[in-house]
């Protein structure tokens, strides 16, 4: 089992307006003064689950072995929701277990799940709407400094896991969504290198809303500035871009919209 | 008297947009290396005292004792107000004495009061429009380092305070206003758990601009998603929220708006 | 030659939203435990060089000597674009070849600049669209744990510098321009106190679009509240601002708009 070694990333939708976060961090400090805390991400769209699920999953494996991942978008707070740590392979994950986790553990391999429910590692006061502070963030403390995960409470056999949005495989394409949009209005999917390879080698189009709208090409800079272009991104998903540009804005992009890859040979009918 | 402990607070408007809060950094940790600097908020709304002032009293206790609190938000800076620094059973404050820090310190037994006058703890060089720099910086890091607050100028009496709103106590109903707005758009308001406890045992209704909005429940989730609810937040102030929405703009909440909370028993003229 | 302190700063148009931020933080403690990571600025608008240029330049100095400077800004990513890493007399800076670490250079007495091209130094996957993460965070974390920069690649002569606008002295006046728009709205401009200074001793009047704006004060405060005021500003640069309100919506201010400075004597066919 992996050491823990006194790291710990917070990931939510608390912004970084009000004290939330800070507070987050005066406790770990307080509990864990050897304690290094990294932002991985707290501007996450309020109560947006598959964002904060995309973003961890997107930024946790490159964090040292035993960093502690705490993750809170709660929209649940307070309610029977249960509260969860998992032990994986390389890291220990904290959270609420609402799904936010599942997308970075799916990539993991699971070792034990605990629902947090021994007080003895909670703030003594614990709000109704404050977990993050109140809950999350002292036993993150704890884990960090070396607590076994099964000192928190019973064992799970399982969590709330988030559905991952499924690739179509049709005859010379693929057919994805846009799953995440990123603050350069670029609109990353659900499809990968593989994905896309099962069409074969050469070069591909993507089509979104039954329009072409650029090639998928090695870099942002290979489309002239102000086109878009498509890309396989920092996380390995194809994503959609404008060169200097945002195409989240130019072709009013949301997570959702389906994205069509096709061979370039392939003919379609609306544009053969 | 207590230690000082190498951690540092800051709470500013100067956004995280600008070079300001990092030049703050690279001071507190050129004269400090061993400091931790932790953001409580700077997102502050630029020359929002009573905003910061709140923020500050939000956060400031769940640091460890002996955490030196920087709050900056200071539009007379270069005018004739004061800086100081404020020693307290548990903590030491450094800002500007224009109320910033005032809410905090009326939860702490304040021992000792400086104004910061010896330019030996300065930067070198002080700008008419950066006082977080070149002094609330470096005064904070000697502080943290454990200067006695008492060399860094002449005792003062007092300090600026500002003032906080009443609550006012009518047959059947308390009235306080909304003080604060987060980021999820929860109106906090200067509602606590004992003033509407004053009403007796039992349920409670809200009333914004004389119209019933909601109940106090215990959390968010007690009402149906989208749905409006009361509950006390995590600092113990009634909050006015919606489930998985925004109230801020549901109900174009502003600070200042008048917030009644009635026992459920009590009729009411409006509503009878 | 300065020996580097573990520290190390981050200037970047990633903003905090996504993950990008906290991945390079990720690899940067990775690498190099005992790092100290601050954050000078992430929200430079998307792609803007001359911004994040401006931001390196005014806030480097502030830190010890050795810490290492890291920014990108970085359109060009994945194309045939440089990166470098550059030795100054007190600081080590790294970022793409694009000019975004010129301004701060230019006051800097530079050393040597090295490509960055050995590969050994980087992660061991490389993204064609985020660099930060795969080249410049690995490179920093080995130049702040002491690596000598000539072991990242060969040498290079010279590296791309940005343009700084210059100042045309007129008789009477100095005419500059607004470089960079600070986050409460005050603009500044490439005009300092010995631009200013070469009209003699007196009063100085500033005009914007032809029309008078201001009067240089000393400090913010010296204005009414509302009212505009031109006063140096802590980076040294005269700043457009309105006391405790924002001079970039009152004057739809943007980079480029010609600023001007008059002695007040001197009169103007405008204004006479």
């Amino acid at each position: 089992m992996v050491r823990a070694v006194n790291l710990i990333t917070l990931t939510t939708d608390f912004g970084l307006r009000d004290w939330f976060v800070g507070t987050m961090k005066g406790v770990l400090l307080d509990l864990n003064p050897k304690a290094t805390v990294v932002d991985l991400a707290h501007e996450i769209p309020a109560g947006d689950l598959n964002a904060a699920a995309f973003a961890l999953a997107a930024g946790y494996r490159y964090f040292p072995k035993g960093t502690v991942h705490v993750a809170v978008v709660d929209p649940g707070v307070g309610s029977k929701r249960k509260a969860i740590a998992v032990q994986t392979a390389n890291y220990i994950f904290v959270g609420p277990d609402n799904g936010v986790l599942s997308w970075a553990l799916a990539r993991e391999q699971v070792k034990a799940c605990h629902s947090l429910e021994n007080r003895a590692y909670f703030l003594s006061s614990v709000s109704r709407t404050f977990h993050g502070r109140d809950i999350f963030a002292p036993v993150a403390a704890h884990l960090s400094r070396g607590l076994p995960i099964r000192k928190l409470g019973p064992r799970l056999m399982d969590f709330v896991k988030l559905e991952w949005p499924e690739v179509r495989y049709e005859p010379g394409s693929v057919r994805g969504e846009i799953v995440y949009i990123d603050r350069f209005g670029n609109g990353l999917t659900n499809l990968d290198a593989k994905a896309v390879g099962s069409l074969g080698e050469g070069e591909f189009q993507v089509f979104l809303r039954g329009r072409r709208v650029c090639s998928v090409l090695d870099c942002y800079a290979d489309a002239a500035p102000g086109m878009p272009v498509a890309v396989f991104g920092s996380s390995g998903w194809l994503e959609i871009a404008i060169n200097e540009g945002d195409a989240s804005r130019r072709f009013w992009l949301r997570t959702g919209d389906a994205v069509i890859v096709r061979h370039s040979r392939s003919k379609t009918r609306k544009n053969s």
